[in-house]
């Protein structure tokens, strides 16, 4: 990064930088108080914010998908949710300054590992405004600094969005640049910002295969993927069917566009022909695509072929096979799971235990449904992506997850033999 | 990765991954014990492991610089050392399995993050024999199988040590294949290691900067850098001179090849004049590089440049600055610091306070020698590495950074409203 360089994505790092630094040594109370000036600061924006995202659904509106278009559109409902998640997230506990362990040597040396800010997050994700207030709060609350990059189809509502914050800022005494937003959306400036090394300590990009493709190969700072989910539910020969039912419904039809959805429902043969029978009403408006026995129960199911085993459909579809034994449950997750949530339905604890050990996912569910993996319903406020990676943060994650540790070490002159 | 190459280095990839699965599944006990059978194996083999070295050292000896024949060289002592590291770590607590944090949440569903290992790791490094058996034992101990690719110049060595534990693991329950060795180390067998996505869970290179920039370009797997340490230490106006001068004595002199040795001392101008006439004789094998000041201090001082503040010079060098406030020090620290371990000695708590709270790096330490910033000091057994990023892994690396979390959840039919 050229410090001199007129650009303004440098410039905006750059200041993005400063306000961190002001951030990691902020208080609790301070970041606590600038969340509620944010969250003021939204309501009182309100028309300005709904007039903007107005504008957006006007000049996107007509070529876009309808799902899009929901997932872009703000009412007044959607707006007091913005403002009540930034207060949730206001009230959580204080990350920074957590001692996480600390322990003292032989020699009286006093070693701890204290949790501080990550320093400045780039966040770069699609239409959904409550991503750019949720991902802001988040960040702040957490001590860093924020560099939002939403999609250009969102830029009138995500300007407002980011307007209203700056000036909740403007009257706490942490910096405006603490969130910021970029407004060059192309794609040699979403390439630019992967290249912010020392300005950047952590990218998360929310979005679409092509998106992480692209970052997979260009970014050249930390990162974190908010992954996709291909979700499984495995039905035992000893699941209690009714529950089973009530958990793939849940996972399937009450928000069949999120990660966390169902894509793949395998069941075993024993009780295959009762579960499907039932299943056929309650998915009404599910296609479904099975293997021949799925076919043969469900007159309406299409053939499934190897990649519907392979997609997250986010939508009213469903891959329903019919398996044998836990371990062809698990040795099929194994083969098509993008490592987010996998959920078994049983009333045997040798296969819930297995299942458990042996289904390598972010999270496993045993008689519970997938659609719990999710920041807000697991009480951290909300959740800035879920990540199906390993190293640093894996599920959903929150403030938490946005700090590092930094040993702090106390002598009276030691040193080592 | 193509499952049907013939390829040996994918072949390998695939017997650790197998070797993964059933080391996820292992008791603490089994582990324990196959490390005791590890540390037995190599005290067994312990003529063959020094014949082999013996034939490393005749081939690469007279080609090589000492410092590096140096770090080769295994003898009895080292070899004891080697067996003894891996038994501490058989001591050390179990990380897998632990329950990091657990919660019920409103609905009843309880909630657990219990840690589990990465899987397969990779580990790329230069000449020294007992980073082969060190990682391998840290591997095994934290249940992942691992991959090691250590340098040519060793290789007789290595293949002796693997041999060893390969011949250990045969007599316990976990496979052998937990522990391989990469032959290949030619550039495009690196290029070809660091690409093996779906094999490795993470790749950690130890190594100089051509390694660590070839692993930036290039890998398309997860990685934890051992990054370079250009650490400070700042002698406050109110440090105790004594103290001062026996840590940064200690941080220079006792092993000046090693990232946690000093590079750079900035002394505040009220006591420069004292501080430098008494490390001159302390420094007398040192090669001092400063500022005007340091100069006029010390006449034998050789002119410091920018690069001077910039080197890592892992040797009997050091660069000395004069500057006139803890500001001026944390500046300093802030433009050169690598963020590996940067220390302070002064008796003015406030001083001290700012100090850890500005300097971001991995350890920041007061009145300690950063010699500390080790894992076997630490108490970790041993260390696979010193990260200096801040996601996943920072500072010291030991079993809990080879490990991740997992998101187990138990409900009794719940789903989301």
């Amino acid at each position: 990064m050229d410090p001199s360089s007129s650009n303004s994505l440098v410039a905006q790092g750059l200041a993005a930088r400063k306000a961190a630094k002001r951030l990691a040594l902020s208080s609790g109370h301070q970041r606590r108080r600038s969340l509620l000036a944010l969250a003021d600061a939204i309501g009182a924006h309100r028309e300005q914010i709904l007039d903007a995202n107005e504008r957006d659904l006007e000049e996107c509106g007509s070529t876009m998908p309808r799902s899009q278009v929901d997932r872009l559109r703000l009412d007044a409902g959607r707006l007091d949710a913005m403002v009540s998640s930034i207060r949730v997230i206001s009230e959580q506990p204080d990350v920074v300054g957590v001692v996480e362990s600390g322990w003292r040597l032989p020699n009286g040396v006093e070693v701890e590992r204290v949790r501080v800010p990550l320093g400045v997050i780039g966040v770069i994700y699609e239409n959904r405004p409550n991503v750019t207030s949720d991902s802001a709060a988040l960040c702040v609350m957490s001590g860093n600094a924020v560099l939002l990059r939403g999609s250009s189809s969102a830029m009138n509502s995500n300007r407002a969005i980011v307007d209203a914050m700056r000036a909740g800022l403007a009257a706490t005494d942490l910096p405006q640049d603490s969130v910021l937003l970029v407004e060059d959306c192309s794609h040699e400036g979403v390439r630019e910002f992967m290249e912010l090394e020392g300005v950047l300590d952590c990218l998360i990009p929310r979005g679409g295969k092509s998106l992480l493709a692209a970052v997979r190969e260009y970014s050249r700072v930390p990162t974190i993927f908010d992954g996709e989910g291909n979700c499984h539910i495995y039905v035992d020969a000893r699941a209690d069917l009714t529950m089973a039912l009530q958990i793939v419904g849940n996972a399937k039809l009450q928000r069949p566009g999120v990660c966390n959805a169902v894509e793949t429902i395998l069941v075993h043969s024993a009780v295959a022909a009762e579960f499907l029978s039932r299943l056929d009403p309650l998915f009404a408006a599910v296609v479904i695509r099975g293997d021949q026995r799925v076919q043969d129960a469900i007159p309406r199911a299409e053939p499934a072929s190897e990649q519907d085993w392979e997609t997250e459909y986010l939508d009213y579809k469903v891959a329903i096979r019919v398996i044998e034994s836990v371990d062809h449950a698990i040795d099929h997750i194994e083969r098509y799971s993008s490592g987010h949530s996998e959920a078994v339905v049983t009333e045997d604890l040798a296969v819930a235990r297995r299942f458990v050990e042996e289904v390598d996912a972010a999270a496993v569910l045993v008689n519970a449904s997938p659609r719990f993996i999710d920041g807000g319903e697991l009480g951290f406020g909300a959740e800035i992506g879920i990540s199906t990676q390993k190293l640093h943060a894996r599920g959903p994650m929150g403030m938490r997850e946005l700090t590092t540790l930094k040993y702090v070490v106390h002598g009276y002159g030691q040193i080592r033999g």
